[in-house]
């Protein structure tokens, strides 16, 4: 890079995606440039992701960014017109009477009731009319007995969340960005490391020290340096792995998560609850999230469901992601998903997945993103495995940061104070409603 | 172990000392083990310490935590003839223009003042007929101006605040806890990984499985399984490599820590700072802290000082403790601390250390300890470099805790929330004035 650029993007997922775009539309004449160590944006984590939406957290700053994000959505697919193979189809949480019952639930309700963000609760003979092939009753089932497994009470419709194609929203951002900036990106480019630096380097081997200043000037790759005046860090799972070498935390932890694709080929129980018609105008069975976390993501064009799910205890907490990560655990479906999937939906009964994938997580310590400046680089991290559902927030959230904007605007001309995902004056509630 | 234990505290370390005494102080039914990989209590990051303790912090939470805790030793000391060699020699921050400007001073002050934190303030002359051997105008010296050390203006004075024996102190809560626990304390064993076990086993490869609630339920060392009901974390710097294998976030950073030994022999002008006689009844110099985070802890005893410093960017952040972590650097007194000494203080112009060691830091996210139960597990960490300061405090509501009780006595009968220090409903502002 011969001339100097204004901004380097680093990390080209959904979270850098959006800040690049967010930032050139609002300072046209800055040099942006967006670096990825892969051939192309979304590569990684963002494109293993279920890509879903939804604005039913528990935590008030949560809900904000994903409504005002999804809501850019729409807006992007019916007024622009991009197609981004977005579907409203809902989600549904299926409790027990335990989870009926739990303080931390409750409080999810009412403040889904105090912001009003729109919910139904579907209970008993309701929900089982609109999902026939649900065995709410499981207590009986010796096998469910086993496993603790409770019976289902009531089903928790969140309206405002669905589906979209990831690939789609990548694109578009990417388009986005492209038509508006002044720098090609940079794909195949692996950020090695960051540069600290002081103003007045005195070119002494040690530097800096601690009476100087340093701040992060650039990003060095293997093809040399690449300085800018600010660097933009949403590298996602491997933020540590470049910032903590300065002496600046990371602050995100890793999980690793896994996605399975269970076609419903030659089952008609398996089409029925797929293409179930009770619950949207898409006739597709919503984000069905069931107890214990194992949750059914729709994938109509492909026949089939993805299926997941966020096991916290006994799945290792990590520093960065690594190659392990990237691989589907046959057994894990086996032994903890499969058992909890066919107690609740017999159909699924003797299925096996025809393939699966993997990602990780970039866990924030509340589960709510981070947005905040430090050392001269501000931070677009903390996805906590929602970015693609908070990431045009936080693209705005970064530029209006730059900018040295108190408040920021986001879509729909939602307020928010720009310092909100910040860490010395963080003012969040930790999000109760993960999945 | 043939019996099961009640409460199995891993590590040794000040948390996990001052946890095991007053668990056991509280619950005198109970069998509380002590565990650690060294030969004897305290010998880890305690020992590395620079011992020194102070009220001054800016979060209200700290304030709370080592007002008490430092009430506590005096106590020790004065009423229980316990000699801990706690001396209130006080702090002294050695302040720029700019640092009494900065707002955080600003609002730490303020908030000193509002919860009766006593300090007092040395402006101009007033500062340097107390400690004549400082240098306040530095702007004339030309190697200070190339570092951009700026004038002291005045002296921020910390009251109840000073240095402590860390080995006494050590034996003071292992003697203690000694004297009313049923169970030796086990040493030289390492705690290799912690035992998550759901409560009906099924004995199959794999578990726990989702569907299962597993809790830690004890520790597996090189010498077998000790099982208890309650595990207590203070593991310090190595919590993360043992929590995070379960799934449970260790959430702390670690960053090492050096000090360095500096003798006054020879010198006079080393001796009358040390022995300067206006600051305290002791005729020591206080903890002195100079800009740039560069700091004097008197050692009289040993006609030294201590001499350390918090470097920030460009010292690394760790997930756990390493073995370079124990090595001092030369290099790093000679580069970094040394010029900025020396500026401000010119009897240590061409003095080098005799010796130096070094630890590290368990870095909560806030600066504010972390006290709260997951999965079983009491947790006492994130100590953040003030351990000593805060273990009494921390101790209390780790029984207080155990036994679920909402809120926490500390000495002097100072109520705290129990949950203050807890993740969920975590109510403390992050701290800003770290050393």
């Amino acid at each position: 890079m011969s001339e100097k650029l204004d901004i380097i993007v680093v990390g080209a997922g959904v979270f850098g995606l959006a800040s690049a775009y967010h930032l050139q539309k609002k300072n046209p004449s800055k040099k942006i440039l967006l670096i990825d160590r892969l051939a192309d944006a979304g590569q990684a984590n963002t494109a293993m992701s279920a890509a879903a939406v939804r604005n039913t957290f528990s935590s008030r700053t949560n809900q904000i960014l994903t409504d005002t994000t999804i809501d850019f959505y729409i807006d992007v697919q019916e007024n622009l017109k991009f197609d981004l193979d977005l579907q409203l189809v809902g989600y549904l949480w299926l409790l027990t009477e335990k989870q009926l019952a739990d303080p931390l639930n409750k409080k999810w309700m009412e403040k889904m009731d105090a912001n009003k963000i729109k919910y139904e609760l579907y209970e008993g003979e309701n929900l089982k009319r609109k999902l026939p092939e649900l065995s709410m009753k499981v207590s009986d089932n010796e096998e469910a007995r086993i496993m603790n497994l409770e019976d289902i009470k009531a089903g928790l419709f969140g309206v405002k969340c669905g589906i979209l194609d990831p690939s789609k929203l990548v694109s578009f951002y990417k388009n986005e960005f492209a038509r508006i900036s002044k720098v090609k990106p940079m794909f195949n480019t692996e950020v090695e490391e960051l540069i600290l630096e002081p103003p007045n380097k005195l070119g002494v081997p040690g530097e800096p020290f601690i009476w100087q200043d340093p701040s992060v000037v650039g990003v060095k790759t293997a093809d040399g340096e690449i300085r800018g005046d600010t660097v933009v860090m949403a590298a996602g799972t491997w933020v540590n792995k470049l910032t903590d070498p300065t002496g600046i935390d990371g602050r995100v932890k890793v999980k690793k998560r896994q996605l399975f694709r269970v076609s419903t080929e030659g089952s008609q129980s398996l089409k029925s609850i797929l293409n179930v018609k009770s619950f949207n105008k898409f006739n597709s069975l919503p984000f069905t999230v069931l107890p214990r976390g194992v949750y059914l993501r729709p994938v109509r064009q492909e026949e089939s469901f993805w299926v997941g799910c966020a096991d916290k205890l006994n799945r290792p907490f990590k520093y960065v992601q690594t190659e392990d990560d990237w691989k589907s655990e046959q057994n894990y479906f086996e032994q903890s998903m499969y058992p909890v999937l066919s107690a609740y939906l017999p159909a699924f009964k003797d299925v096996r997945p025809a393939s699966g994938w993997a990602g990780a997580y970039a866990y924030s310590y509340d589960a709510v993103p981070y947005v905040y400046k430090e050392a001269g680089m501000i931070f677009a991290t903390g996805d906590s495995g929602s970015g693609i559902m908070k990431a045009d927030a936080v693209g705005r959230m970064v530029d209006a940061l730059y900018r040295g904007e108190k408040t920021t605007t986001l879509h729909g001309g939602v307020k928010i104070d720009t310092g909100t995902l910040s860490i010395g004056n963080r003012k969040v509630e930790k999000e109760e409603v993960l999945i």
